[in-house]
């Protein structure tokens, strides 16, 4: 089941700048891409990378002389989810958790974990198994915080989502991570295409490491969560923002697309009782 | 000229807790080390392994049953550093920073360089070398922040003291690099041992990335440069505090001292002209 | 039923000040005061006058060249309250509610009534009665915030409260009182002495304005509401300190009693159905 | 030297609301008003009347069944101000301050001065005289913060704009306010008509209470001091905003003007050495 994944954004250079940009799908076991493509007019010089990790790849440009930038980029992707029980996520304590996963214990640009703790225990510290706790972090987000575009802007954190209760996509994920840290719980910033999400655009959600596995939560409820094509994870979204541009420039225009003609989103019947894994 | 670092941590144990440390000298090239040794008593389940970007050596460890923890380390450290002239140091773009700066570049927990912009264009922005920003910062910072222990405390961040005008090492470190980022310098937290501080204790300074290399800078002007001995670095304290416990501990005694019996502090008559950097 | 009142506060003059003291019971209709006394050692020049809206006493003295301050008052209250059944509150539109209470509507420094709409309406939106919503508000802050000494300063203010879930009676005062501002019913800051009370000292609550008169509330429910004296009434704390410095001053002691030989908790059982009104 | 000031506000009703408005220029001893006109179609219920110090005159509406509302208000107003060489400012000390300046002393919701006192003692605690001191914050804000519409909301703070150093009218003043109070010296929002100001818009600044005496300043320097009509005074915009709406309604459009055909404005030559007084 490959999925067709398009971006386009449209710049007016106003200075030289350098871009850095997260729009490439990752490429890795779970993760198979083909027909990849990236076209940048005019021609500029540009070069792709990973960062600490891996699990981004950035494609870092220089506008050079140009003063209007076109950036097209798409490719086939195929991605392998896992499903798995209830029963089997173990509670792994922190003495035995993942080395990898210890820095996403730590508070960061808009996850203020450490600020949190007390409201995040009051809530769902009554909760005994850190996957029932993510899960109720979930809900309360949905049940509490309004998807409402406009409601927030670049520096808007998850200290802030908690008591303005409105937000986007990254608001909740920014706010799911912060709770589930505070609890103790890694958690780390998913950025991706997400299939037939109304409006089209890029999306942003949360993973959560337990039992040493990272499972995907999407607060908003507004993507399907086999249907979620990895761009890059990191702590927040300070690490895997769309687009960092240092000059400047402005957006004239973007478009995103991530259509499949055999998806069949996973519903609420799929998942009872299922936590999902997005490989690897 | 080798330092003698030691370092001294009690606590009492509430409750079974992991704790991670970050009280080792690291290792590298520029800095050996000789005579380590890390004494923890009762004797504990504990593992050291570097994260992410190998500028640290955790130590993790398991409480197990103890009810009272005493972890003394101590090491022979020679380090190395290398004066180079202002002239010497290149004025690189993003375009051709080198990759592992790029992070560094990013707001974090406690420097929140995307609301810190306007402010450091205004008293930075005309100054022309990015060398000369950063020290022009490390002298503001010096010049209007009062270093005040009591003022701040484990939530303050780089815009509060900005405002509050007061902190310790930590906050001053913290705003020295918010205020490189917001100018689009990558600047990173640096902790370790002083030699000869007063009072004894563990520090806190910050080093910024200038023509490719790493410089550092001591907003507080508490500690000598060429006595410095590196612990970690991170983008701020969140990636590198001395013990984040998960659990319950109480700390009921510290010790730290850093001596080197043929230690000449550089002073500002061999700084005049001179960066400093600490290898590697 | 007359409660003997009593404060003294005890100072270290670093410098020549001038204090402005919030310790006198008001004198009203509703509160009659007998054998008021105020002993300042040594003596210096002090006066008595009200601000604006005549809901306090302030003093205001010098301390000239004195180096030790002691400040004892003293005095009888009587106090009346009121009990209205809740079938006879109305819900008076603010079309048509008292100007007196409008200035009540806006937010105040530590009550940032403008920030906390949404979590506002989304927790007591769907209750229709204004008395039901602030019987609401003062419930989930007794259940959501943990009352901790230490756990606030004097810069903590409502929006941090909401989220800190930790604070002290006048941290819950601002949170009461900015719910109910975001939900357009009126509410001002209570300070007074309260009967019994443990430990003995200065309390605070709040008052709503529902129908066009004034709800007391104490949503630590450290108080007996009908145990109250009124010293003043105010925005938030920024206006009934009970202490404002201006120079250098350091507290030394401080002692503060309530007492009452025939006082008779009002409980639970009474309350039941019951508003308390605190005239005038 | 008449004014012709004239405002008008146009929403659309969405929802039957109450709306208090600032927009009647004061009158009293020193502000004379003569064909003062207010019109609002459709007919609908209003009172004006004056809160808690006089220095405001509010109107409440109540919008009943109108789905657009407009709203007209002219007047030919006359002002007096008063110049007074700075030799003649006396420093008067907090102990014999007037006692409506008091509360001029104490944070507001836009103005928290409590966190604003290091940096303010730092920037201006070595200038000896309060009227010296309010002229280098006004020369302050000028110099350093940005004139920048759509930079600042209905949220944001002095302590915000200190940092993030941009802002309008109203943001200047509440830094101006915030600044001053943490200095010991009472300030209050001023909001007004401003001759000939560019583009037509309510202003807003602010007056220090120096010597017993308002003095008003302005630090965007957009506006003639002689050339205010004042509508309101109060702690800061929380008390004088133009429209407070309780319910629901959409600004349309709005309408400002202020002109005089015989207006000299105060340039830098008149102003040296001289403090302006708006009467009383």
């Amino acid at each position: 089941m490959p999925f067709q994944i398009h971006a386009e954004l449209h710049y007016q250079v106003l200075q030289r700048s350098t871009v850095l940009l997260n729009i490439h799908a990752l490429s890795n076991d779970g993760q198979k891409l083909s027909n990849e493509q990236l076209d940048i007019t005019p021609g500029v010089q540009w070069e792709e990378f990973p960062l600490e990790t891996g699990e981004n790849r950035y494609i870092r440009l220089d506008t050079g002389d140009a003063t209007q930038l076109d950036i097209t980029y798409s490719a086939m992707a195929e991605t392998k989810y896992t499903m798995v029980s209830h029963q089997e996520i173990h509670d792994v304590p922190i003495s035995q958790m993942r080395r990898s996963a210890i820095p996403y214990l730590f508070p960061s640009r808009y996850c203020q974990s450490d600020r949190l703790g007390r409201m995040a225990y009051k809530e769902f510290g009554g909760i005994s198994h850190p996957y029932d706790q993510v899960v109720a972090i979930a809900d309360w987000i949905f049940n509490n915080i309004d998807y409402l575009s406009g409601s927030s802007d670049a520096e808007t954190s998850a200290f802030d989502t908690l008591t303005q209760r409105a937000g986007v996509c990254r608001d909740f994920a920014h706010l799911g991570i912060g709770l589930c840290r505070a609890l103790s719980i890694p958690a780390r910033y998913f950025t991706g295409y997400a299939c037939h999400m109304q409006p089209p655009d890029f999306h942003a959600c949360f993973e959560a490491c337990i039992g040493n596995r990272w499972f995907i939560f999407d607060p908003t409820r507004l993507a399907a969560l086999n249907g979620l094509i990895r761009i890059a994870s990191g702590r927040d979204a300070a690490d895997a923002s769309v687009a960092t541009i240092f000059g400047r420039m402005q957006m004239t225009g973007m478009a995103v697309s991530c259509v499949s003609n055999d998806f069949r989103p996973l519903g609420a019947a799929d998942l009872a009782g299922q936590a999902i894994l997005i490989e690897p």
